[in-house]
Protein backbone atom coordinates (compact mmCIF):
# COMPACT_ATOMS: atom_id res chain seq x y z
CA UNK A 1 0.00 0.00 0.00
CA UNK A 2 1.24 3.70 -1.11
CA UNK A 3 2.60 6.11 1.73
CA UNK A 4 0.36 9.43 2.65
CA UNK A 5 2.11 12.00 0.27
CA UNK A 6 3.19 15.31 2.18
CA UNK A 7 2.32 18.80 -0.07
CA UNK A 8 1.59 22.38 0.17
CA UNK A 9 -2.19 22.93 -0.66
CA UNK A 10 -3.38 24.95 -3.56
CA UNK A 11 -6.37 26.68 -4.80
CA UNK A 12 -8.00 23.65 -6.50
CA UNK A 13 -7.42 21.43 -2.76
CA UNK A 14 -10.25 24.45 -1.07
CA UNK A 15 -12.91 22.35 -1.05
CA UNK A 16 -11.28 19.46 0.48
CA UNK A 17 -9.72 21.36 2.91
CA UNK A 18 -12.59 23.13 3.91
CA UNK A 19 -14.91 19.89 4.36
CA UNK A 20 -12.44 18.23 6.67
CA UNK A 21 -12.53 21.29 8.74
CA UNK A 22 -16.46 21.12 8.75
CA UNK A 23 -16.42 17.54 9.58
CA UNK A 24 -15.72 17.91 13.28
CA UNK A 25 -17.36 18.44 16.32
CA UNK A 26 -16.41 22.14 17.18
CA UNK A 27 -15.70 22.97 13.25
CA UNK A 28 -19.59 21.96 12.42
CA UNK A 29 -20.93 25.27 13.69
CA UNK A 30 -17.74 27.30 12.79
CA UNK A 31 -17.52 26.39 8.74
CA UNK A 32 -19.45 26.67 5.86
CA UNK A 33 -18.21 23.95 3.58
CA UNK A 34 -20.82 24.48 0.83
CA UNK A 35 -19.73 22.73 -2.78
CA UNK A 36 -19.31 26.84 -3.94
CA UNK A 37 -16.34 27.58 -1.07
CA UNK A 38 -17.42 30.73 -0.46
CA UNK A 39 -14.91 34.06 -0.93
CA UNK A 40 -14.11 34.41 3.32
CA UNK A 41 -11.62 30.90 2.65
CA UNK A 42 -10.67 32.25 -1.22
CA UNK A 43 -9.20 35.21 0.50
CA UNK A 44 -7.83 33.56 3.50
CA UNK A 45 -6.13 31.32 1.30
CA UNK A 46 -4.56 33.91 -0.81
CA UNK A 47 -3.11 35.08 2.18
CA UNK A 48 -1.50 32.23 3.65
CA UNK A 49 -0.32 31.03 0.31
CA UNK A 50 1.64 34.45 -0.38
CA UNK A 51 3.29 34.24 3.25
CA UNK A 52 6.34 32.11 3.52
CA UNK A 53 5.97 31.28 7.26
CA UNK A 54 2.53 30.04 6.29
CA UNK A 55 2.79 25.96 4.90
CA UNK A 56 -1.12 24.77 4.64
CA UNK A 57 0.11 20.98 3.90
CA UNK A 58 -2.79 18.80 2.86
CA UNK A 59 -2.31 14.68 3.10
CA UNK A 60 -2.94 12.56 0.12
CA UNK A 61 -3.54 9.23 -0.06
CA UNK A 62 -5.35 6.84 -2.32
CA UNK A 63 -5.96 9.94 -4.79
CA UNK A 64 -7.85 11.37 -2.23
CA UNK A 65 -6.97 14.18 0.55
CA UNK A 66 -7.28 12.33 3.98
CA UNK A 67 -5.99 14.93 6.22
CA UNK A 68 -4.89 18.97 6.69
CA UNK A 69 -2.95 21.68 8.84
CA UNK A 70 -1.26 24.32 8.69
CA UNK A 71 2.16 25.15 10.33
CA UNK A 72 3.27 29.15 10.57
CA UNK A 73 6.96 29.59 11.46
CA UNK A 74 7.24 32.44 14.08
CA UNK A 75 10.28 34.43 14.61
CA UNK A 76 11.35 35.36 17.98
CA UNK A 77 13.50 36.62 20.66
CA UNK A 78 12.36 34.92 23.87
CA UNK A 79 14.33 31.61 24.76
CA UNK A 80 17.11 32.73 23.58
CA UNK A 81 15.52 33.62 20.05
CA UNK A 82 13.84 30.42 19.87
CA UNK A 83 11.98 30.09 16.32
CA UNK A 84 8.75 28.29 17.14
CA UNK A 85 6.87 25.99 15.00
CA UNK A 86 2.94 26.11 15.46
CA UNK A 87 0.85 23.85 14.41
CA UNK A 88 -3.24 24.74 13.32
CA UNK A 89 -6.52 23.66 11.99
CA UNK A 90 -5.21 19.85 12.14
CA UNK A 91 -7.92 17.42 10.78
CA UNK A 92 -8.66 14.09 9.44
CA UNK A 93 -10.72 12.09 7.51
CA UNK A 94 -13.78 10.63 9.37
CA UNK A 95 -12.78 6.93 8.12
CA UNK A 96 -9.17 7.66 8.79
CA UNK A 97 -9.29 8.59 12.42
CA UNK A 98 -8.00 6.10 15.19
CA UNK A 99 -5.51 5.15 12.66
CA UNK A 100 -1.43 5.83 12.42
CA UNK A 101 -2.00 8.84 10.13
CA UNK A 102 -2.05 11.63 13.01
CA UNK A 103 1.31 10.03 13.83
CA UNK A 104 2.37 10.72 10.44
CA UNK A 105 0.91 13.95 10.24
CA UNK A 106 2.56 14.99 13.35
CA UNK A 107 5.97 13.31 12.26
CA UNK A 108 5.88 15.43 8.94
CA UNK A 109 5.07 18.52 10.78
CA UNK A 110 8.21 18.78 13.46
CA UNK A 111 10.13 17.50 10.40
CA UNK A 112 9.04 20.90 8.69
CA UNK A 113 9.75 22.38 11.51
CA UNK A 114 13.27 21.13 12.18
CA UNK A 115 13.95 22.25 8.78
CA UNK A 116 12.57 25.37 8.98
CA UNK A 117 14.90 26.37 12.21
CA UNK A 118 12.33 25.60 15.05
CA UNK A 119 13.51 24.30 17.93
CA UNK A 120 10.45 24.45 19.84
CA UNK A 121 6.79 23.09 18.44
CA UNK A 122 3.22 24.38 20.02
CA UNK A 123 -0.31 23.75 19.73
CA UNK A 124 -3.38 24.80 21.67
CA UNK A 125 -6.20 22.09 20.85
CA UNK A 126 -9.80 22.93 22.57
CA UNK A 127 -10.71 21.66 26.31
CA UNK A 128 -13.46 19.64 24.37
CA UNK A 129 -11.02 17.39 22.49
CA UNK A 130 -9.89 14.66 25.05
CA UNK A 131 -9.01 12.32 22.35
CA UNK A 132 -6.71 15.24 21.01
CA UNK A 133 -5.07 15.66 24.52
CA UNK A 134 -4.30 11.77 24.91
CA UNK A 135 -2.89 11.74 21.61
CA UNK A 136 -0.21 14.85 22.11
CA UNK A 137 0.60 13.57 25.79
CA UNK A 138 1.20 10.21 23.87
CA UNK A 139 3.62 12.33 21.29
CA UNK A 140 5.42 13.73 24.32
CA UNK A 141 4.19 17.29 23.47
CA UNK A 142 3.92 18.98 27.40
CA UNK A 143 0.99 20.83 28.50
CA UNK A 144 2.84 23.84 30.22
CA UNK A 145 0.49 26.66 28.95
CA UNK A 146 -3.32 27.44 29.28
CA UNK A 147 -4.33 28.59 25.71
CA UNK A 148 -6.42 31.86 26.02
CA UNK A 149 -8.91 33.41 22.96
CA UNK A 150 -10.47 36.70 22.78
CA UNK A 151 -13.38 37.29 19.84
CA UNK A 152 -12.60 41.21 18.64
CA UNK B 1 2.30 63.05 32.68
CA UNK B 2 3.00 61.81 29.88
CA UNK B 3 1.34 58.47 27.77
CA UNK B 4 2.87 55.10 27.05
CA UNK B 5 4.07 55.23 23.42
CA UNK B 6 3.95 51.92 21.52
CA UNK B 7 5.91 51.97 18.47
CA UNK B 8 7.96 48.76 16.20
CA UNK B 9 11.09 48.18 17.73
CA UNK B 10 14.75 48.70 16.15
CA UNK B 11 17.50 47.00 16.19
CA UNK B 12 19.03 49.69 19.09
CA UNK B 13 16.27 48.65 21.59
CA UNK B 14 17.12 44.89 21.29
CA UNK B 15 19.49 45.16 24.88
CA UNK B 16 16.57 46.49 26.55
CA UNK B 17 13.73 44.18 25.14
CA UNK B 18 16.28 41.17 26.18
CA UNK B 19 16.68 42.66 29.67
CA UNK B 20 12.94 42.36 30.16
CA UNK B 21 12.44 39.36 28.91
CA UNK B 22 14.92 38.26 30.96
CA UNK B 23 14.00 39.60 34.36
CA UNK B 24 11.29 37.32 34.75
CA UNK B 25 10.52 34.66 37.03
CA UNK B 26 10.38 31.68 34.01
CA UNK B 27 12.66 34.01 31.73
CA UNK B 28 15.64 34.44 33.96
CA UNK B 29 16.55 30.97 33.26
CA UNK B 30 15.80 31.56 29.54
CA UNK B 31 17.58 34.17 28.57
CA UNK B 32 21.56 35.99 28.41
CA UNK B 33 20.62 39.38 29.66
CA UNK B 34 24.49 39.76 29.04
CA UNK B 35 25.13 43.73 28.21
CA UNK B 36 26.65 41.96 24.86
CA UNK B 37 23.50 40.93 22.97
CA UNK B 38 24.29 37.61 21.69
CA UNK B 39 24.29 36.77 17.99
CA UNK B 40 21.05 34.08 18.74
CA UNK B 41 18.77 37.79 19.33
CA UNK B 42 20.16 39.68 16.85
CA UNK B 43 19.84 37.24 13.95
CA UNK B 44 16.01 36.84 15.64
CA UNK B 45 15.08 39.98 15.46
CA UNK B 46 16.21 40.41 12.03
CA UNK B 47 13.92 37.53 11.01
CA UNK B 48 11.05 38.99 12.93
CA UNK B 49 12.11 42.81 11.41
CA UNK B 50 11.88 40.98 7.67
CA UNK B 51 8.64 39.19 8.29
CA UNK B 52 5.27 42.05 7.94
CA UNK B 53 3.13 39.16 9.78
CA UNK B 54 5.11 40.15 12.95
CA UNK B 55 5.29 43.36 14.96
CA UNK B 56 7.72 43.44 18.08
CA UNK B 57 6.56 46.44 20.18
CA UNK B 58 8.11 48.24 22.67
CA UNK B 59 6.31 50.61 25.06
CA UNK B 60 8.62 53.88 26.24
CA UNK B 61 7.74 55.74 29.13
CA UNK B 62 9.76 58.63 30.16
CA UNK B 63 12.58 58.23 27.88
CA UNK B 64 12.70 54.50 28.86
CA UNK B 65 11.48 51.11 27.67
CA UNK B 66 9.35 50.15 30.37
CA UNK B 67 6.86 46.93 27.96
CA UNK B 68 7.33 44.83 25.30
CA UNK B 69 5.24 42.28 23.67
CA UNK B 70 5.22 40.20 19.91
CA UNK B 71 2.08 40.13 17.82
CA UNK B 72 1.71 37.69 14.62
CA UNK B 73 -1.20 38.02 12.47
CA UNK B 74 -1.53 34.40 11.42
CA UNK B 75 -3.87 34.28 8.11
CA UNK B 76 -6.42 30.78 8.08
CA UNK B 77 -8.71 28.98 6.79
CA UNK B 78 -10.31 27.73 9.87
CA UNK B 79 -13.28 29.97 11.67
CA UNK B 80 -14.87 30.53 8.50
CA UNK B 81 -11.35 32.25 7.30
CA UNK B 82 -10.60 34.07 10.43
CA UNK B 83 -7.10 35.79 10.71
CA UNK B 84 -6.06 35.30 14.20
CA UNK B 85 -3.39 38.26 16.13
CA UNK B 86 -1.34 36.14 18.15
CA UNK B 87 0.28 37.94 21.26
CA UNK B 88 3.55 36.29 22.80
CA UNK B 89 6.61 37.63 24.91
CA UNK B 90 4.58 40.26 27.03
CA UNK B 91 6.96 41.54 29.50
CA UNK B 92 6.91 44.79 31.60
CA UNK B 93 9.68 46.55 33.42
CA UNK B 94 9.10 45.43 36.95
CA UNK B 95 8.71 48.42 38.53
CA UNK B 96 5.77 49.20 36.72
CA UNK B 97 3.91 46.04 37.34
CA UNK B 98 0.45 46.11 39.15
CA UNK B 99 -0.29 49.50 37.67
CA UNK B 100 -2.23 50.42 34.50
CA UNK B 101 0.43 49.22 31.89
CA UNK B 102 -0.56 45.49 31.43
CA UNK B 103 -4.39 47.21 30.59
CA UNK B 104 -2.97 49.79 27.99
CA UNK B 105 -0.37 47.02 26.25
CA UNK B 106 -3.65 44.48 25.91
CA UNK B 107 -6.15 47.52 24.77
CA UNK B 108 -3.25 48.69 21.95
CA UNK B 109 -2.43 44.92 21.25
CA UNK B 110 -6.04 44.34 20.08
CA UNK B 111 -6.40 47.40 18.63
CA UNK B 112 -3.48 46.83 16.46
CA UNK B 113 -4.50 43.10 15.81
CA UNK B 114 -8.32 44.54 14.54
CA UNK B 115 -6.35 46.85 12.40
CA UNK B 116 -4.58 44.04 10.63
CA UNK B 117 -8.07 42.26 9.99
CA UNK B 118 -7.90 39.59 13.01
CA UNK B 119 -11.34 38.63 14.72
CA UNK B 120 -9.72 36.64 17.18
CA UNK B 121 -6.54 37.12 19.38
CA UNK B 122 -4.99 34.08 21.07
CA UNK B 123 -1.99 33.28 23.38
CA UNK B 124 -0.72 31.09 26.09
CA UNK B 125 0.38 31.39 29.37
CA UNK B 126 2.67 29.07 31.17
CA UNK B 127 0.67 26.90 33.73
CA UNK B 128 3.12 28.76 36.85
CA UNK B 129 1.83 32.00 36.02
CA UNK B 130 -1.65 32.67 38.26
CA UNK B 131 -1.23 36.47 38.40
CA UNK B 132 -1.18 36.62 34.55
CA UNK B 133 -3.67 34.30 34.74
CA UNK B 134 -6.11 36.66 36.36
CA UNK B 135 -5.60 39.42 34.56
CA UNK B 136 -6.49 37.38 30.81
CA UNK B 137 -9.33 36.48 33.07
CA UNK B 138 -10.19 40.16 33.77
CA UNK B 139 -10.09 41.32 30.35
CA UNK B 140 -12.79 39.04 28.92
CA UNK B 141 -10.21 36.29 27.37
CA UNK B 142 -11.62 32.57 27.59
CA UNK B 143 -9.52 29.90 28.95
CA UNK B 144 -10.58 27.67 26.56
CA UNK B 145 -7.76 25.16 25.43
CA UNK B 146 -4.38 23.52 26.88
CA UNK B 147 -1.15 24.81 25.32
CA UNK B 148 1.08 22.28 24.61
CA UNK B 149 5.10 23.03 23.46
CA UNK B 150 7.65 20.25 22.26
CA UNK B 151 11.00 20.82 22.59
CA UNK B 152 12.59 19.28 19.08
Amino acid sequence: MSEPHFRRATAADLEAIVALLADDVLGASRENASPAVGQCYRAAFAEIDADPNQFLCVVEHAQRIVGTLQLTFIPGLSRSGTKRGQIEAVRIARDRRGGKLGEAMLAWAISECRAHGCSLVQLTTDKARPDAHRFYDRLGFEPTHIGYKLNI
